[in-house]
Order: C-alpha cells, then sequence, then structure tokens
C-alpha cells in the first residue's frame, strides 16, 4: 500500500504544470483585461536577481523534466529558454507536459536506491533515488510555480491559492 | 521498496521547516547589518491581499502540522496565531518542529485509504489520505515556504534557493 516513485513524480508533475499553466491563463486575462502588454508580466521578477517569470516557467519545466529523466535514467530533451513571450511560456508548459507523459512507469517504480547525481555551481550533489525526489525534486518544482504565482500576485493578477492547488 | 506514507510526510515537514528557520535566521542577520526594524519584515508581503511573512509562517506550521494530524488521525495542537515578533515567529517553528516529532510512524503507514475531509470557505474536500499527501498537503507546504523566501527575497535579504533546499 506504499506509494510507488512514479506516483509521486510524474503525476505531481503533470498536475503542477496543468496548474501552472492555469496561473498564466489568469495572469493573461487580467493583462488583456488592464491593457497590460504582456511583455511586463513576462519580465517581471520579485527581486533584482531573481528569475523573472519567464525564467520561473523555464525553472519548472526544467525541474519537472529533470526530475523525471534522473529518476528514470533516461535522456532528456533539450529545451532551450529562449521563450520571450507569454504564448511561447505557455507552449513552453505544454511541451513539457507531452515528455512526461511519455515516462514509463516501469523505468522509475523500483529504483529508489539509484544513484542521482546533480551538478551544480558548486560541484556535484550525490543521491539516492529516493531522497533526490523527496529532498530536491518535489520542493524545487514546488519553488518555481509558487515563485510563479508569486511574481503575478505582486503584479497585481487576481489568483488565490486554489489557482495554484487545483480543483478537487 | 516503495515509499511510505510517513517518509513522504513527517521527515519532509521537519526538513522544510529546519529550512524555513534558516532562511528567517538570515533575514534577522541581514535585518541588523541593515538597521532594519525587524517588524518590518514581519509585516512584508508580496501583495496587499497574501498573508505577510507571519502568515506565510504560521501557514507553513499549519500546513505541516494539519498534514500530519490528518494522515495520522490524531488530535492537533492549537496554534494560535498571535505571533507579532521574529522571536515568536521562529517560536512557532520551533514548536511544530517539537510537535512533528511526536507523530508515530505506525499511526500513518498503511492508512492510504484514510478518508482525509479538509473544510474551506467554500465547502468541505474529500480525500483518501494518499491523494491528500500528493496533492494538497506537500504542495501547500512548500507553497508556504516559498512565499516566506520570496516575501524575504523582495526585501532584500540575500538568499539562494539553496537556503530553502538545504545542504546535501
Amino acid at each position: 500500500m506504499a506509494l510507488s516513485m512514479y506516483d509521486l513524480s510524474v503525476p505531481v508533475f503533470i498536475r503542477g504544470l496543468g496548474q501552472l499553466s492555469h496561473v498564466l491563463d489568469k495572469g493573461l486575462a487580467h493583462a488583456t483585461a488592464q491593457e497590460i502588454d504582456t511583455a511586463t508580466l513576462v519580465n517581471a521578477r520579485l527581486a533584482p536577481d531573481m528569475f523573472t517569470l519567464a525564467g520561473q516557467v523555464q525553472s519548472a519545466s526544467d525541474a519537472s523534466k529533470l526530475g523525471a529523466v534522473r529518476l528514470a535514467d533516461i535522456t532528456a530533451p533539450a529545451f532551450a529558454d529562449t521563450e520571450t513571450t507569454y504564448e511561447e511560456l505557455q507552449a513552453r508548459v505544454a511541451k513539457t507536459l507531452d515528455f512526461l507523459k511519455t515516462v514509463d512507469r516501469a523505468s522509475i517504480d523500483g529504483f529508489e536506491s539509484r544513484a542521482v547525481v546533480v551538478k551544480s555551481r558548486r560541484g556535484e550533489m550525490h543521491f539516492t533515488a529516493d531522497r533526490y525526489l523527496l529532498q530536491f525534486a518535489l520542493p524545487n518544482f514546488f519553488f518555481h510555480l509558487t515563485t510563479a504565482y508569486g511574481v503575478l500576485r505582486h503584479a497585481g493578477v487576481p489568483l488565490g491559492k486554489m489557482d495554484y492547488l487545483g480543483t478537487f
């Protein structure tokens, strides 16, 4: 009755990206209604040295793509971070969802002890797959979803936490 | 080899609250160095109708406490949301950690199908325990951790994502 690593990763990412798309839609509706240039939203950020909304969406895409790829030990499709428009950000979310739907449950389940290495500017971080999922992949994914939401909230978009969590 | 619901909840909450405490510490160090009144940070928020830093910390506390309590079908200690100072916010985190450490693994593991009901202003939401954990408790917990981080970043506190994720 315990939960499998696939259940804890791919469907969680898919649900979260769906909510990100919904949050972006609400941002677009607000921009349209208020006659705000959508580029203002795409380039908005919470601090000068934080990523913009575009960077948060790209990071949420990467966090989920790399999360699934590392757990499954497969090769990631390359997504160049070239999105500069609202439509391109929505397309980035859509192609990430398309990729996640191709990840095979059998490539993840049962591999809790698989070695996962994350390279960063400060060196390599070594994990087992289960620890990577719980301590890095999931917190990192939700970080970028929430910060995208926060950027839009800060820019005046009317959103509530259920827009982030989704419907039940 | 799959992951148990206890592993997916209580230790995740404990680690996250530890990082929240660390992030708050960095905020305090910044306020001290810059001679900023800590009340300015406690009352900071990203949008006029969002919670302040105090509200985010209280919500992260509640999200983890209620997450564990609902999964374990036990009674929650009452934490009044009366914190108005930085020290009180750190104490709130500490007492939440103290409570989480008392939650028995045996009260959570194996109860994936337990009925969980969350009451909100819009009515009741009904879950099985495993779905509640993955679709509500974890995303909600990380939402408040990340937003607390975002409030402090927006206020100029020098933080990086590893302050949120922790060390490995």
